[in-house]
């Protein structure tokens, strides 16, 4: 289960992925599991959160731009984006960010 | 049913908010369907993507910081935001961010 991912003081930066899956699975899930465990021991990586509801926004935080690339990078994280093409999604969209400000809520 | 958000070519801003709900309805969804019908039409909208599963996602999507701003100052988001923190949320994070790049992908 997702939780809001407890980030440092910005700046940061964020990939924001959203997403239109195929029908199925097709090994999806299996994938999705290993590459969060697989991103979340990446040099600079701060968190991860996630949901999906129709369309499926993923938003992983980094320490850095270089951060990122070395995750795009990633050996399996490579098989796991053609895969990705080719079997799981319909459309999808990256979006890298730089994160400025942020300010939370907790209730007491 | 939220898409993928077509924005421009990039710099623009994006507002991940990521939330944790409180038991039951409470006036959520009627209020949340009002607040995406009237951020549509602020100046300098750009567009937003959300899904909930466990936590929820909203990004939206803005032509500049100033437009982010005078959203975060409509009179009625205002009592929005404050129902949200009595009512609606047990904790949430919104994080300001530049994007500075997105690249897609389409199933042909």
């Amino acid at each position: 289960m997702s939780e809001i991912a407890r980030t440092p003081q910005p700046p940061y930066y964020a990939v924001i992925f959203t997403s239109e899956r195929t029908d199925g699975d097709n090994g999806y899930a299996e994938m999705a599991d290993e590459m969060v465990k697989l991103a979340s021991v990446q040099p600079g990586f701060l968190g991860v959160e996630s949901a999906r509801e129709g369309v499926g926004i993923t938003v992983s935080y980094w320490e850095s731009l270089d951060s990122i690339r070395q995750w795009k990078q990633n050996e399996r994280h490579l098989v796991a984006q053609r895969q990705g093409r080719s079997d799981w999604y319909l459309t999808y969209k990256t979006r890298i960010c730089k994160v400025e400000r942020d300010y939370g809520f907790e209730q007491v």
